[in-house]
């Protein structure tokens, strides 16, 4: 059952002869592997959605992709939403958050940026041989209580163990499931000119979190990770009948590979303005010392959603009255003159500057 | 978001203060750590019924799990199967496959295990920087061929890279979903007295290809593993309305682990011949050489069926008719005299004794 290997590798040799950790950073490196290697060898139209998950019905008949027309057909197949992540972040814990409750997190948010009501979570566990029991219990602990606020079920998993120096401490891969139950079709393909920008709240946090724990900085404050679970936010926009033509959470590569990547799949312009972007003084503050800015810092509980233009005041005041959304935020537009693929941003001091998708590896390990 | 840890290790922490390699060898310490850390904690019937996958409905209402007397019903909404692994063999190539080829057919098989027609994989890499690009790209092309061969769509994934020395080339998971288009209920509860039980084939090529390549052993053959996709071959047993009671793979902990398990998810006592259970010379030799036990070596493309009796020779005439069960065999039966939870085996010179789950760590990183 060998495989006969026999195209040659995708990305040149010459330039990239080893996998570096801007590969798995979220910005232009992993979507050069994405796009050049898995998407055209794994080739099916649910994987060329470049969506936070998979979308597909199941059941009544053959399976429907994404890109079909017929997506709307079909009702008595329930549609369904496919993710997954792995969290290989270090430290294990952190201010606000844990492995554990971050693997839950963000496959649920993944699930929730394509519109589904996230229902059911694998887990995988890769250990370090030697990593404490009580650690690991920590962590199962944390992932419990974290399912059971988001309110999905933990139905299936695996436990692998690898000799002491070959892993570190724990990495977590979960997939999920969800279902899709309202008829909008939330992809970036969807994106039109006139879509306003919401983002439930301020940036950066999760990423300055980390560092400080990592860098052992002391703020005045500690900053605590934003990491939350932000399906019921969506479903309650969905449920209101908001018109929500995209969303994407803004983690590896921050805010500013996730509109990156929009623009891109949509070939819209995005502008923002920076003063409208919600960011904390000691986050600012952290970032300034650091060398980092906030647009590229990632998040685990914010997601930017397009929104149709007379639906925009009603999405943030439904964002502002729930918890997660308390500091929500209209940040900008698609315009209908921007440059296709673009995303521009109006300074503080009124200067516009393209914002470029993140080419090295800002902060590895971050989720 | 911090979780309050209230609750004391459920693994004595003076018995096992650290994780071992044992912890994920799929014998006692992997049962241990399912039996009393995620089950109780993850809580949830479809996790409590040990299969080598959850089953649950979706769509048309509430969710029902396995356990539900109403699984039967709510024939709008499709029944599915979800189901996990990572991989982190070593090596990452061997004869007969590689990680990646290994990673399909080890979901694959895991989702025929639940009697469902696998559909749709997610795909997570942890690469350790420094991987040689053109490995990932041998790695990612060998899931694209072992993906169309089993006729499954890998539609979403994740790229992690973590820092050098942290981690061991690649590891990757793979989660996937099936639909099962039967009424009949696959699972260790479904056991009875007077199953027949067969194996599709012979048993312990996997484990024992490995340890070849890793311990640098020449046999006069190259023993190729076994690695190959089940579900075509399980599908055709069903579409044949063969009566199956229960299925599972013989992966890690071998045959002996997983007729354990069964044993003890049905109550019930089983029975087995060695002189049946087909192994091929040259694996016997390898055991012998390595002080290993067949029955304890793990295959990739093995499985054992409890076939009510009235169906069990169909079932070996359709396996045998397959490529994958050429050699199938039945090799014992579900005893009314049993005792509850036990395996025994009656040996080649007729004597009696106890197939225990394995203990340690025969062969760590064999999936």
């Amino acid at each position: 059952m060998n495989t006969n290997f026999t195209l040659s590798c995708p990305i040149p040799i010459s330039d990239y002869p080893y996998v570096l950790l801007a590969h798995g950073g979220g910005g232009k490196l992993t979507n050069q592997l994405i796009a050049k290697m898995f998407v055209p060898l794994f080739n099916n139209p649910e994987l060329e959605a470049q969506h936070d998950g998979a979308v597909f019905r199941v059941g009544g008949g053959d399976r429907v992709g994404l890109s079909s027309s017929e997506m709307g057909d079909r009702k008595g197949s329930p549609l369904l939403a496919f993710s997954t992540d792995s969290y290989v972040i270090h430290p294990l814990f952190f201010p606000g958050g844990d492995i554990g409750s971050m693997a839950v997190h963000g496959t649920v948010n993944d699930l929730a940026m394509c519109g589904a009501r996230p229902l059911y979570l694998s887990a995988g566990y890769i250990i370090e041989e030697g990593l404490p029991m009580d650690t690991l219990w920590r962590i199962v602990q944390s992932m419990a209580q974290a399912a059971k606020n988001a309110h999905v079920s933990i139905v299936t998993g695996d436990t692998k163990v690898v000799d002491r120096g070959k892993g570190d401490g724990v990495f977590i891969n979960t997939a999920g499931v969800g279902i899709i139950e309202h008829d909008q079709r939330i992809a970036p393909q969807s994106v039109r000119p006139g879509d306003v920008l919401i983002v439930n709240g301020d940036i950066g946090r999760h990423g300055i979190a980390i560092m400080a724990v990592r860098e052992g900085l002391e703020f005045e404050t500690i900053i605590e990770s934003d990491s939350a679970p932000v399906a019921d936010l969506v479903l309650q926009l969905l449920d209101a009948r908001v018109e929500i033509h995209c969303m994407r959470d803004l983690t590896r590569g921050g805010m500013a590979s996730a509109l990156n990547e929009i623009a891109e799949g949509s070939q819209t312009g995005i502008a923002i303005e920076e003063r409208r972007v919600p960011v904390r003084d000691d986050v600012n503050a952290a970032c300034e010392l650091l060398g980092f800015d906030p647009l590229y810092v990632a998040c685990e509980g914010r997601f930017v959603a397009f929104v149709a233009p007379q639906d925009a005041d009603r999405a943030l005041e439904i964002m502002r009255r729930h918890p997660l959304g308390a500091d929500a935020a209209i940040i900008g537009s698609v315009k209908a003159d921007g440059y296709p693929g673009v995303v521009m941003m109006k300074s503080r001091i009124g200067a516009n500057r393209i914002v470029d998708m993140i080419s090295g590896e800002q902060l590895p390990r971050i989720c």
